[in-house]
């Protein structure tokens, strides 16, 4: 998959709507219709939506004129899960170095109140 | 973390450039004029492209008012991954149904192939 279609494809998850859409999706085809029921928007602002997720192909059209039903096609999304796989690494080293400090904090506190608490056998 | 950082993180995420600075951060950090180098796109661009990954929280800056070195924050993509991971099983089942049909598709040029061997041999 070629750099366009990742454009295409992360610029289709920036908008809320779009991501809403494409969760509903997930359950099963929905017309034009049913899709902007749950959303405080137009149907016309939905078909928007729903050609910049065509047009990364997101989603598919059903043939039948009337009503046009939406399909999830997941596809270009594996393109982006393998994208952002690469920098897993990353942001679970930032979580492991969060780790490290709270347990250098806790072990600190630990230590403070064992402090405390030898003062306190101390003064008993 | 909420929507409007998911939509600052995937719309961050739709330019080539932005992904092939963070792509270059994930090495180690580094200056604006070391991130243009390799690109044909002037400074101030690359700085518009800095200050959109910076808003998403996808870099930091150093405090060094000449160098103000870039290091990449990968947190932010831990949300859009688990964002992407819900729908794994649906590009998986697609390649699943994908692998199913070429499967048939062989069976069917095998027994194809048979068919005609058969033929041969009834002719031989």
């Amino acid at each position: 998959m070629g750099a366009d279609l990742l454009d295409a494809t992360f610029a289709a998850l920036s908008d809320p709507t779009r991501r809403a859409i494409l969760a509903r999706l997930a359950v099963g085809e929905a017309t034009v219709t049913e899709l902007a029921a749950p959303f405080e928007v137009t149907q016309p602002a939905i078909s928007k939506h729903l050609k910049v997720l065509e047009r990364a192909g997101l989603i598919s059209r059903g043939r039948d004129a009337q009503r046009r039903p939406c399909r999830l096609r997941a596809e270009p999304l594996r393109a982006a899960t393998d994208w952002l796989e690469r920098y897993r690494a990353y942001w679970e080293e930032s979580y492991q170095r969060l780790d490290a400090l709270l347990d250098e904090l806790k072990a600190d506190e630990l230590k403070a109140d064992e402090s405390n608490a030898d003062g306190s056998k101390a003064d008993g």
